[in-house]
């Protein structure tokens, strides 16, 4: 194996400044490469361009997703990826890093004689941004997007998926067709921007994911009773947002309770009736969204919020409500592409520690079809989906070159 | 004195239910006089009748207010009294019920035959509620009206307070003539309903004000940073949210500290920013209206307050800003006003407690120019400013007989 291979960065950055070129809002500096918009479909047919520069045969499946693949070895191919939509006036990286560092890591490989064991495929997927509700390509791909998804979704303007697709000249019901067959894909590698501050504020190059955090999001109400500031004593009051201060103020010991260290608790969203400064508020209803890596933990931490939530009813005399809108399990990571790539990192003299993502991914999606690897490089300041998201040069490098070593690992090189 | 005089209460609740029925919403059962409309100057026009027919001398000054003078007696008068105009779909009581319960104390000492050692007034102030600002008619009385406030008042709607005016067939600049000359009013005394629990859930009948309350009405920003929810570790936040439920759950703790027992602390308006379930909150704004009867007191509850959100702002990593936006002092009723109405409670066997108003009225406004004293009876559930808004029949029984022979004692009967 050839230990010494090394991803060309200069190339690489080239890729990267040219693709982040297309869809740019001059006044931000931000990207607008929606899914299913021009400028979406430009940045596709440009990378599309690159990948047959570099001698893979492409296509597109009928839910966008561009593929280039290295048709070399046999057998199911080692996939890797990432999305190449963004965000409204979103960063360069997120996304198109991990396409592109594919893209480089196979060229990486050919032009150093390479012969993979099996073929190698460059993924760039669709819609994972979420104008119509997120990872789609990867859906389609795993063979879970349903007619009804197709019919109905639309984006916050009203847009039909279906509209926007036909704009484009795509057949939307094309879009069932892009599964996968079962064991057609012996394993995917997704290179991304943590968009979180960890890696840097460690000073770490590289994380190597362990698994998606599950999350749970709740809304809860409070009721007590609106009363006149002025006139009704402190004790004789039933103030909801007293319950919810005093809620909120729990979470660092909910946390220390049930929690573990990547638990991640957050009130994020709050509205109070009348919300006027000289009432008592009367209602407080706030969303609370918690995430932990482990299904048990977020069991625990659930169980434990419903208990506090009761006894800060009970105390401020309050009704209380909770309604779960959602319960997602956590996703874990290959266990032996996590292995693979712990190998490939000593062998680069890589310090890459393990870390869970708390963000969702692709990889989440393919690893319902096949075992799945998911790597991170620091994101400076913690910044995404924002026209200020930056990661240093050198750890897009040392990025890729653990994705190309581990791709060369998993691709029996 | 006679001790044994008494109000006739179904007079009273006969007047009280035939001035309820004038703006009358049919839909919610609530009152809509609001200050200038047709059915304020209907209600007022109504209660000149009801004076008349008491054999009083009737007027409506150039702010508004309606006067009932009894001629008896001489020297500057005692003047009984309260608003007649309402809060949009408010109560019967507030207002109406201290203006018809002097004027019933005034008819029960004429039927009496008694012979005061002064002429009584009963005043039916203007524009209390605020449409406009509020204590309009009182201010106009004590000679605080500005030409400014004539020409720059407007409502909600944008309707100029001398347009309101002049819409009733007044002239808005004869407002400043309403001023009455110094040591015209011998003593001013006002009933009111408690727009508060207190004397319900304490079983009392009535009560005697010592004092209104002062209150500082502060904005809070604190500012911390948006950040995602699921990639930000919680020791690496600055959550503002965080450090608002910091502060607001330390109000019981500061006013046990810097307070009394009649301190009120409310935050009843609370925005955050992004306010997005999945977003760290990057900013929360919300307002702190802080009460009590010592100015003292007071600035002991602000510096306390003011140390606590450096603290919490400091503990979360946060900017703060602290914009006072307003500081009225208490304003204290006066003493030998009070101590008659207590010797006025004993000769009645009426357990009156002393009570600080959470409130502004009237009051407070006549007190520049008068000894100024306020009773209050219970408000049941502490409800006002709505439709539900009572108070039981005994209880403005007694609170009427305590305004009567208060009243006497301030005449010198």
């Amino acid at each position: 194996m050839p230990d010494g291979l090394r991803i060309d960065l200069a190339r690489l950055r080239a890729d990267l400044e040219a693709l982040g070129r297309i869809g740019r809002n001059p006044d931000t500096g931000g990207l607008d490469r929606v899914s299913f918009s021009d400028a979406d479909m430009e940045g596709r047919r440009h990378v599309q361009g690159l990948m047959e520069e570099a001698g893979l045969e492409t296509s597109m499946d009928g839910a966008g997703n561009l593929s280039g693949r290295w048709n070399v070895g046999k057998g199911p191919v080692v996939m890797l990826g990432s999305h190449l939509d963004t965000v409204p006036d979103g960063g360069m990286l997120d996304g198109a890093l991990g396409v592109l560092a594919a893209l480089e890591a196979v060229r990486t490989m050919k032009e150093a004689g390479l012969a993979p064991a099996c073929p190698i495929e460059v993924i760039a997927t669709s819609e994972e941004e979420g104008r119509f509700g997120g990872m789609f390509g990867a859906q389609a791909l795993a063979g879970t997007v349903t007619p009804e998804w197709l019919e109905t979704a639309r984006d916050d303007g009203g847009t039909r998926l279906a509209d926007a697709m036909r704009a484009q000249g795509m057949d939307p019901r094309k879009a069932l067709d892009a599964k996968r067959p079962e064991g057609s894909i012996a394993a995917f590698l997704e290179l991304h921007i943590e968009q979180g501050p960890v890696l840097e504020q460690t000073g770490k190059p590289a994380g190597i994911v362990t698994g998606i955090s599950g999350v749970f999001n709740w809304t809860i109400r409070l009721t007590g009773e609106a009363n006149h500031s002025g006139t009704t004593p402190m004790d004789m009051r039933r103030d909801a947002f007293q319950g919810l201060a005093d809620f909120a103020r729990q979470i660092p010991e909910l946390i220390a309770e049930s929690g573990s260290n990547v638990s991640r608790l957050t009130i994020g969203k709050v509205s109070l009736e009348p919300d006027f400064p000289h009432t008592v508020p009367g209602r407080a209803e706030f969303t609370l969204v918690a995430r932990d890596i482990d299904e048990a933990v977020m069991q625990a931490l659930a169980d434990g919020a419903r208990r506090r939530i009761a006894e800060v009813a009970a105390r401020h005399r309050l009704d209380h409500e909770i309604v779960e809108t959602s319960w997602l399990p956590p996703f874990p990571c290959d266990g032996s592409v996590i292995a693979t790539l712990q190998a490939a990192a000593r062998s680069l003299g890589l310090d890459a520690p393990l870390m869970p993502s708390g963000a969702g991914h692709d990889t989440q999606v393919l690893g319902a079809i096949a075992p799945a690897g998911l790597i991170f490089v620091p994101s400076v300041a913690g910044i995404s989906h924002a026209p200020g998201e930056f990661t240093e040069w050198k750890d897009i490098e040392a990025g890729a070159n653990l994705m190309l070593h581990g791709a060369m690992r998993l691709a029996g090189l």
